[in-house]
């Protein structure tokens, strides 16, 4: 099985990729972002992918759930990985002479206290690990890379201040994505669909909830997207508390559809903490 | 009055700032970030700032929600400005040439297609207008600023190409924010609330929207952003299509209260289209 993941290598998807898929017989495939990964699975060049979705700090991973928009994929599973976001310098450089941060962009949001507070300057890179590896290969002593304990030890960095993210219980959620609808390989505890609505905005989330509300299903996660055409509209991205295999979630799409949305069902799947 | 907005020269904040506060004995606030507008406001450097807070490509200004959650300020006025995004290089460069563009991360997240198909780095700038000066400044051939056509005029340089970011109906809307509740300018037809549910997530969102679909209160705009304390957790952004002057609003605030959630009035204000 191939499976792709953001994956210059010591980034945080490669370490909860290489975390979730024992076991088994992979052949990995690195890409060079979250929407190559998404458009490797969409292709066939991978079977699987594991991209980021959310994260307890920045939100929602809006890459991640405009590429889930665009892309035919489906989600069959969901992985809970634990975040600590380090400083990463080259041997002998001290944390005062630091006035330049390297990382991928959720990364610096999720250190937006801590950049602040030292004044220094951000440069985005592709990954938490490419930016460690530029760290690396430039053997500067004014630049540091925001990125795990993991690419420290893969890229021989030290940690000049470890978890300076904004608050210390940080979590990454992941969707593991395939191009088939499979077989669940866990319970199927959650349900995720995009639901695209027919009618204007207004009101129709309510008229959305309400169905779920009715049948008393109960949501973990609602998120809406921007259709790009005009300022105002919506698809929304809602997680259920219950698998499709329960009669109630088929009743819901049914009575969605019924109101004339767009339903897909992007998956359902169990949770995996790693 | 001073006014304070995302400041380098040439910004589109600077332009919609410009165009939006006419006629008026204004003392400009220049500030380096999103953060720094909403601090020199909450600390009476400026009487007032605008700050962009969502965008019809990108979707929500995560920096500018979460500076509303933390900071105790009021919203005035919504400007809805058009954005068009150019790329910006020196005189006598060829689009061929170019390998890296400069910008502020929304600006990027805009132009995803183009940069993608064009397989060209990125490089993350404090605003559209600093990407361009550095464009100015450093004389580089192969690398371009994304930016406003105003920025262009401002730093003198020539439009490589025009109107690249993903859809060409591309808004960005701004708030105008002061820290104290004024008197309103135009008439109320919307108010912002921040809710913050007492309850565990799931199914709360329903049972408060019910709430205004009860009163016949349509809403505009519905965000959730993570309270940072726990994956799943939620404050939710709610634009209601009504005035704090209706007896409506002012009803579905004392039961949400009642309900024991969170409820802070961030303004009542109108719309202006620039």
């Amino acid at each position: 099985m191939r499976v792709a993941y953001l994956g210059p290598q010591g980034s945080f998807s490669e370490e909860a990729a290489l975390r979730y898929f024992t076991n088994e017989d992979v052949e990995w495939h690195k890409s060079g972002s979250i929407v190559d990964v998404l458009e490797a699975v969409g292709d066939g060049t991978a079977d699987k992918g594991i991209v980021p979705i959310e994260n307890s700090i920045e939100g929602t991973i809006t890459i991640t759930a405009d590429g889930l928009l665009t892309h035919d994929l489906f989600i069959e599973a969901e992985v809970i990985f634990p975040v600590s976001l380090n400083l990463l310098t080259i041997e002998g450089a001290s944390l005062d002479e630091i006035n330049e941060v390297w990382s991928i962009v959720p990364a610096l949001a999720q250190c937006r206290d801590f950049i602040r507070q030292s004044k220094v300057k951000t440069r985005q890179f592709d990954s938490t690990s490419a930016a460690a590896q530029a760290v690396k290969n430039q053997e500067r002593k004014d630049v540091a890379a925001i990125a795990s304990r993991y690419a420290a030890e893969v890229f021989d960095l030290q940690i000049a201040k470890s978890a300076i993210q904004d608050n210390s219980n940080n979590h990454t959620r992941f969707v593991v994505i395939s191009k088939k609808k499979c077989k669940p390989v866990q319970e199927q505890t959650k349900t995720m669909l995009l639901i695209s609505p027919t009618e204007d905005y207004s009101g129709v989330l309510s008229s959305i909830l309400n169905v779920f509300s009715a049948l008393s299903i109960n949501l973990s996660w609602i998120e809406s997207r921007p259709t790009k055409k005009q300022l105002g509209t919506y698809h929304f991205f809602i997680e259920a508390l219950n698998g499709m295999q329960e009669e109630k979630m088929k009743k819901a799409i049914t009575i969605l559809q019924a109101f004339g949305h767009d339903v897909r069902v992007l998956g359902s799947y169990g949770t995996t903490k790693l």
